[in-house]
């Protein structure tokens, strides 16, 4: 144990610069860039998990979480990781072994839950359309009625086609066959409405470095009275630790505190920020400056010869667009061309849309004409 | 969806305050006051998880780890969450269901790793000592001997009872009995010698907010190649999807970098910084400045007529102490006032040293003469 004696492998200690970061525009589906504030905030000195000053921040949090949401629920907090950790934190604790699950797959993302509600023991059903299109409501109406599952899953903002799936009245029918409801909003919040109680979704999840304009590590859930209801009842531990909700709770909503673990005052300093910035612009103004910000970009592409993957414009996302690569066009180069002599990010396609679609992100705090315009004007150079 | 008919929930849009922060000086068990550089790091402006600057950041910090871990590991990383989502990656992915999994309890964190090899479906057996104590190399030879485990899982520095856990010897003895090892580094990365390699330990786990003086968020695993080999022929896939090692591999490690969550640039940063500092300052050197800062204030508590929770010097955690309330001191009053009236932050012992230990860190950049000086002068006022 006397250090004076040992020899240390220095094969890896290698030298290494100061850091500098290249000064990127996030115009991808996301990181995006985050708020100055948020940046500034992020930096602040520590507190403990467990600092009475830092309980006060968390319970702020969670009650601005609440307004970003728009839902009561005592049972929303933020998860200590990306927006895929507050994902399996939701389908973690909402699916027991063998529960019937019924997944509307319209990419990615739907995949994912598919993967993520399968490694959790769900019976897992799959309804799909194709990647660019959203659900009618008669076809979720019909696919329920089927099943009869114990969760439907969907993702309100599909990040891999750019697709917003209409949630109102999907929750009267999962009521319908009491169903529970569970959305990705990962895409969505502080973007685009997503009305938690109104729409009867009973969890959601999302991340922090899209529409919240904050980095990425601190990512919000919420539970309604319904899906604590089931997980109240469970019969088996869920499979993680990590993410138990019965854990977090006791952490986030105990009268004393429990420890869980040690959650990250800078990033919750982050989101704090970020969301108050969302409490000061008002979510109808958020909203609607999105949807603006988008209308620009669309009307600026048509301009350049470029058309949406998206045909209807009330089903696009207003934070994410995907734009049709033209007939000819080596979408990566494009894309790598972007970054290397512009430092502007746009993210391709993958999967089914692999070269077929750019994904430009106007989320949050990039989401300003003059960002819109930047982008315009560096396609036109390159696509000319 | 559109924002100008929608009516909000104004309930939780609740007037907030500009973040100020106390100035805690944060003597506990973590987090531990991160480097100055290290949150001038993490303020920095994003990069997206896939942008070829950021992966040569990511490698740089793997490489970093390396020399920290004194590892050749190739699959050596960070987890985009807290030393507990770091945990539970580590026990996750060695844990396949029905494995026999010997874990060797001397406090919490010991009997953490109870619970989570139990829930990833392990068969766990236990040995145990006396919170405080650590066990003999004999007492290891004769369980693995007689449990013939798949894995032993151990703590090296137990952060709810101060001691330190001599490894060298430990991992000879798994490979007799053809077992790998665990180990838990939660508090010693940085702050006391850890040899990966030389120790033959197989998996080990910590995090980012002691020794290596960075907030939570990115928290060091490192697997060798006996473990890969265990993962890469399990039977299943490991139920988290978030913390499989197979998708993470494919995104640290991949020739192509391939999707799997949106790793945090700034964490990254954060975390690059603070390993940056302890290559530049030396393992050597680091272990020792830990070791004398600790001998400081053992020395300290001794005049005040206090006394370590761990007889044995060489049994002490360099960068926690746990030191023994004396009779008649409300050991949570005392702890109480040190926050309120000096902003010192110590912890108190919990379970079955509730009330009987205060917890004492002096770790990373905190590992400073200073801090001892301020803490016994605020201890000497408070208990005279």
């Amino acid at each position: 144990m006397h250090t004076q004696t040992t020899s240390t492998n220095q094969t890896h200690r290698i030298a290494t610069q100061t850091l500098d970061v290249p000064p990127r525009l996030l115009l991808g589906p996301g990181p995006s860039n985050a708020h100055p504030r948020v940046l500034a905030a992020v930096g602040m000195r520590q507190l403990s998990h467990l600092d009475p000053a830092f309980i006060g921040i968390m319970n702020e949090t969670q009650e601005l979480l609440r307004y970003a949401w728009q839902t009561d629920n005592e049972m929303t907090l933020a998860i200590s990781g990306t927006g895929s950790a507050a994902m399996e934190t939701a389908v973690a604790n909402i699916v027991e072994r063998g529960d019937v699950i019924l997944v509307a797959v319209m990419g990615y993302f739907g995949e994912r839950l598919v993967e993520m509600a399968s490694r959790h023991g769900g019976d897992v059903r799959i309804i799909e359309k194709p990647w660019g299109e959203v659900f009618e409501q008669g076809e979720i109406y019909d696919a329920v009625k089927e099943h009869r599952p114990a969760v439907l899953m969907m993702v309100h903002a599909e990040t891999s086609t750019g697709a917003l799936q209409p949630m109102a009245g999907i929750g009267a029918i999962c009521r319908e066959f009491d169903c529970l409801l569970l959305t990705d909003c990962v895409t969505s919040l502080g973007a685009a409405p997503m009305l938690v109680d109104d729409w009867q979704v009973d969890v959601a999840y999302s991340c922090s470095q899209k529409g919240l304009s904050c980095p990425p590590g601190a990512s919000p859930v919420t539970f309604g009275p319904r899906a604590m209801e089931k997980i109240n009842g469970r019969r088996h531990k869920v499979d993680t630790w990590y993410l138990d909700t019965t854990l977090l709770r006791s952490y986030w909503l105990g009268d004393v505190r429990g420890y869980h673990h040690t959650m990250s005052s800078n990033m919750t300093y982050a989101l704090r920020e970020g969301l108050r910035l969302v409490a000061e612009e008002g979510l109808e103004a958020r909203w609607a400056r999105h949807r603006a910000t988008a209308e620009l970009l669309w009307d600026g592409m048509a301009e350049l010869g470029l058309t949406c993957h998206v045909v209807n414009p009330e089903h696009r996302i207003p934070s994410l667009t995907t734009v049709s690569v033209p007939e000819g066009v080596d979408a990566r180069a494009v894309a790598g061309r972007l970054l290397r002599d512009y430092n502007i990010e746009v993210a391709g396609g993958f999967s089914k849309l692999a070269g077929k679609v750019w994904r430009v992100g106007l989320m949050g705090y990039n989401s300003r004409p003059e960002n819109v315009l930047i982008l315009l004007a560096a396609l036109k150079e390159l696509l000319d």
